[in-house]
């Protein structure tokens, strides 16, 4: 689900020619002489640190296909414990087990870490490289591990893992107490991460938290990063017009000349996606939808317009293929369309014949794949009631709901202590940043930022990566552009980062 | 395209209890000695007759796939000239070649008739028997040939060229002059058959004739049969939404997330859809498209309601699974639609993400597949223009229209001498029969029907067959009930049919 926004990234910080840092702190927090012993510390790591990414690659977890379920979260259960947590406890859902990870260092500061074990399917054949051998590339200037997860999210996560593990190495106390959360159903929505965030001891845990992270690497090609200050929401639901099952429509597929006579489910289906958006395809038109939704601030779309680099509208056309934005929008509105408006999106569309040419038929089932973005204050837990009652209110009782992954916006202020911190640790490492009201992608944070836990969560963290969800999914283990992070540089910046969040006031 | 209307004949004959003969004709124009002859040769010519058709099927000639195009014109040529015709020619076009051929009785009469020697494909691991071997099958006291074109359209007139040749053999004046059209792109919309029969001999030997046959095993299983005064035209055409084509979407699939800034070739799709019908779901609202609409004569629908029998519309019901009627329509009302109304059918919708559960993706393109059912007095001609005029008019110029199979309706009058011989053929041979205004499906009958040509057509056979265009298509050999004819009774009824309409006054 989170994944995909590098797509999106790409809008704002793919080709972007500079970038401008809004905070520029003091000296980092980090004292010089710990800097010296875990940056030699890490680079003596390095190939270890390969080899242990590699590890995990090699075991992917795909919970749509309840694949390596639980021998994801035991390896994940044994990566925490061998990085230096104190308990790394595997925890039972009803779907993939999460693990919970403790490790106290008598620190007045607790920081929330959030993990994802899994990874999406792939399909070998379309790669240039094994997918689960974490092989290296070099291209563009670039040594990149090629491999699925290698992004989304393992490589991040391991890097993360190997700061921790250069504090336990080296002997240099952690200035922050860490709890962590794993889950293993991300790519499919966070069905049952409740149960893990909802365990008594993680629940308490969470609470003595500052804040909660997710390791990244979303640096563009300028070095630049994005501090997202929340997330949209996600619905998966997909409709069904079936005559089988309506009595409706027919019971197979029959004779297209019989279009007169019997009703056609994929008319059915067209009439009621069509009352779902305005005639102008894009504003949502379910009743009661945009009820609850809190336009952006001042402040939320002053962020939006600062972020706007020269070059990025370019950019950002040229990838994905477009002359011009919805409504034929210039570039900074359309930015605050992408960060403020819920979305009702037809994914895909299948019903009847789908070959070459036609079929003289008329089919019995067609089916809509559509995913709803959800921003504050919509609450997730409406919109199939929502949609429910608009369609039966226009005569759609036949129309069936069926719903994936469902979750709410998220939102985090930005003087949390965790954004003050990163953007110290940013700056400290000279690198330029933008903030940014909201993410139009998704994850399921709002586990952590809504109550009862109620934290704020901020995806942290430099290097790059791409093609998540994609053949060739490739994760930066070395640049020679010095603005470009490689792992050891991540893997200090967050050393940095929590040196800078122990020293930022809550 | 023909072939599959065996469902709708469902409507009306599939378990239907009784049926009304709307002619009492005299005895037989045949004469005793000549059906006895004519009989004889027939019985002994049935294995025979069962190996020449199973040679042709053996042949399959699927324009779709390009496949044995020639190698099946020449198969034509050489059975008609071994049925007995005088000359037969293959005839180029720019797609598969047609082949006309000639039979000079000496006979004031001349018929016409209309072969297809294409097929539909085939899933030979769909099949219970193999597709190209014509095995004899029992079941439910009927003697069945499994093949592909077994009942459309190879066996029934397989079975009219037995009965020419047992003229032949048994060296019996033919009552009647024939000529014969052929054509192999029936099932792909019949695009060059306008070149077969405007080839000037073609054309100056059609306008010779009183009318134009298509040989037919549609018997009901109570033995009855439907004549059918027309049939409505159709149009095949896919609507597409190309995001990379228009310049308006995006050029690839995209994340979903960024559905509130690119614009969705899907949505483009539903809303250009939503407008071609009204909100009923079933009413053409493409503008001007009802304009040349000529509504049902009063003897027209009354030949509807006279043909509706007990248990026709429970019969119909349970073959076609549905609960009802477009509308909540009776069953006379929903017939009455059939015969009259055009249609704007969707039979298959394809875009984006299609495989299980959902993808978080904006698809880059997608597509709708139409038919368009035509009745007197719409302009296949016409229908381009209109849908293209229509769309323009709403915005929607960047919806591509990709164009298939496109003809007219056809219309013959009751009082055509070819349905006045066929009606008293039905009578004399016991088989009873109604009138019906008009085939819901559609053949390439125009090109006969309209001007110059200008001739009555109309289907003619008694005897059954099923599962055209389906897995396990079947065609009746023989039958343990006397109201279904195998095929010595059919060929005898073609030449009893040939007989009648020598004695029919034009």
């Amino acid at each position: 689900m989170l994944s995909k926004t590098l797509v999106f990234l790409g809008l704002g910080l793919a080709s972007a020619t500079s970038c401008v840092a809004t905070a520029h702190a003091a000296a980092p927090a980090m004292p010089a002489e710990a800097r010296a012993t875990l940056s030699e510390a890490i680079a003596a790591d390095h190939d270890q640190a390969l080899s242990r990414l590699r590890e995990w690659i090699a075991l992917p977890s795909i919970n749509a296909e309840k694949l390596n379920r639980q021998e994801g979260a035991e390896l994940m259960q044994r990566m925490l414990l061998d990085a230096g947590f104190d308990t790394a406890r595997i925890i039972p859902t009803d779907g993939a087990p999460g693990v919970f990870g403790r490790l106290d260092a008598g620190a007045p500061t607790t920081l929330a870490v959030y993990f994802m074990y899994d990874v999406k399917q792939f399909e070998a054949h379309e790669w240039s490289q094994p997918p689960l051998e974490g092989r290296l590339v070099e291209r563009d200037g670039k040594t990149v591990m090629i491999g699925r997860g290698a992004i989304n999210q393992k490589g991040p996560e391991a890097t993360l893992l190997t700061a921790i593990r250069a504090f336990k190495t080296t002997g240099t106390p952690l200035p922050v107490n860490i709890v962590l959360v794993a889950e293993g159903e991300e790519e499919t929505g966070s069905e049952n991460f409740g149960q893990i965030t909802g365990d008594p001891e993680v629940a308490k845990a969470l609470a003595d938290a500052v804040g909660v992270i997710l390791p990244v690497a979303w640096q563009g090609n300028d070095g630049g990063v994005e501090i997202y200050l929340g997330a949209k929401g996600v619905a998966e639901v997909q409709l069904v017009a079936d005559g089988a099952k309506s009595g409706r429509g027919p019971g197979m597929e029959i004779h297209s000349s019989l279009g007169a006579s019997v009703e056609n489910p994929a008319w059915r289906l067209v009439k009621a996606l069509d009352t779902l958006v305005a005639d102008d395809g894009y504003t949502p038109a379910i009743d009661g939808w945009m009820d609850d939704v809190r336009p952006l601030s001042d402040e939320q779309i002053a962020l939006i317009e600062s972020g706007i680099r020269p070059g990025a509208e370019a950019a950002a056309k040229k990838e994905l293929k477009v002359q011009g934005w919805i409504a034929g929008e210039d570039y900074r509105s359309s930015l605050v369309r992408l960060a403020s408006q819920p979305t009702v999106t037809i994914q895909g569309l299948v019903g009847g014949y789908t070959g070459p040419g036609g079929k003289t038929s008329i089919p019995s089932r067609a089916e809509a794949k559509l995913d709803f973005r959800l921003v504050p204050d919509m609450q997730a837990d409406e919109v199939v009631s929502k949609l429910r009652a608009h369609l039966d209110k226009r005569g759609f009782t036949d129309i069936q709901i069926v719903t994936g992954g469902i979750y709410g916006p998220t939102e985090t202020s930005r003087d949390a202590a965790i954004v003050r911190a990163l953007e110290k640790a940013l700056a400290g490492a000279d690198v330029p940043h933008t903030l940014t009201p909201r993410l139009a992608g998704s994850w399921p944070g709002y586990r952590f930022t809504d109550p009862p836990v109620s934290l704020p969560a901020v995806f942290v963290g430099i290097g790059q990566g791409g093609q998540a969800h994609a053949p060739d999914e490739w994760y930066l283990i070395d640049a020679e552009d010095p603005k470009l992070a490689g792992i050891d540089r991540q893997a200090l910046f967050f050393a940095e980062f929590l040196y800078a969040l122990a020293n930022t006031k809550p």
